[in-house]
């Protein structure tokens, strides 16, 4: 027996994996996020059922090594990828350090889940050949390195970067971006009430102000195929 | 009826997506990639089946467009996920243009697989806040703009690398990165013949000189956590 640190997939339950959604339905243990489906929570039957949103870092991890130790079969099921601004990467550290055997099942990231949902290719040939992630939030609270941000080449995709939408805006076009530079907000990823909304660096802010979290900010010439989105007004087109 | 475009996951077939795994077992034309599984192909029961490999772009987007507009049900399944250096935007272009619906599926990505296999997270609370994507060959052959790599901040993460590996890491010490930044090299992500190499940018080309392709290079703090390698370095010493 082992603790497995599984990627839920982006919200959709149909986006978990095969092996993830056979470890949940076998599991003794399930610990999950505030946004994993709850689809997904009850098919852990018979499973000892625990949210992570009351609990802190360190009392997820002592869970898990607790759980572990006593050989029984422990699911840490994550939203999106463990992975990719999860931490999990803390709670494998706890484990290795407790000598607690693991196993990491990757799941669909919020990063390539965004396309499916907006029709945005974070690579496109002769538009971006390269894509930079990051959080609008730096972790002291201090500012983003806007002048380098303005100057980095292909897509950026910036995670929990909504609230600050104007301010990251604002400062990449005064460190020389171009103010009709493409952007796109994909918010509530592959939820039933999922929106994309796409302006440039001088009109997404407004565009989006009506917008929930958690959301992603696209920056590039990409943001402008957003495929499914002309999809939709062409079929409006249509009926109208 | 439509097109999708679906993400089989790295390679190993129980990260395909049960949405996906669904799309497969019912298509009446399944489209797919080299790297794909042979057992998730075989999943598709009753469908043409139509390697990709003696294609070019331009036919199999003809062959995806002439399908769909027949009515009939057919999957494209690609390596990994459709939209991370996977060209699916453009067949998603040439349905777009052909009036042909789509629905597009996303899937583990290559990207957020490396984690599973080498225990590397691309962000980690104190070493990494940010991640850049990139090619190690671009489009025109010309070189990579080394100055401005060494002194991008956080992981980076280089897909088809392996090759030019030594000119990379030269490049990027000559540019001021530091000699002893750790670096990885994940080949063959998710068989059952992986591997995980992890040294310095002064060592890894050397250490990685037998490894396969396809391959994606770590560069950064991260690389230095690998996790997976440590348990196995471990447990060989245990049982030593």
């Amino acid at each position: 027996m082992s603790v497995a640190i599984v990627g839920a997939g982006p919200g959709d339950p149909g986006l978990i994996t095969v092996r993830a959604l056979e470890l949940v339905e076998q599991c003794d243990v399930l610990v999950y996020d505030r946004l994993v489906s709850s689809q997904l929570v009850a098919r852990a039957i018979g499973a000892t059922r625990i949210a992570r949103e009351t609990l802190t870092q360190i009392e997820v991890n002592e869970l898990l090594v607790h759980h572990g130790r006593r050989g029984r079969a422990v699911v840490r099921l994550k939203g999106g990828d463990p992975f990719v601004f999860g931490r999990g990467g803390e709670e494998v550290e706890a484990l290795v350090d407790a000598g607690v055997s693991h196993e990491i099942v990757p799941g669909v990231s919020t990063l390539t889940a965004v396309p499916a949902l907006a029709g945005i290719p974070l690579t496109h040939r002769g538009t971006a050949a390269q894509v930079t992630v990051l959080t609008g939030t730096t972790g002291d609270g201090s500012d983003l390195d806007y002048a380098r941000l303005a100057s980095t080449p292909g897509t950026l995709v910036i995670f929990m970067g909504l609230k600050r939408l104007t301010d990251i805006a604002d400062n990449l076009i005064l460190n020389g971006r171009a103010v009709d530079e493409p952007a796109a907000v994909v918010s509530q990823l592959s939820l039933p009430n999922a929106r994309v909304v796409v302006g440039t660096l001088a009109t997404i802010a407004a565009t989006a102000a009506d917008l929930a979290s958690p959301a992603v900010v696209i920056v590039g010439g990409v943001a402008s195929l957003a495929w499914q989105v002309r999809q939709l007004a062409e079929g409006a087109g249509r009926r109208s």
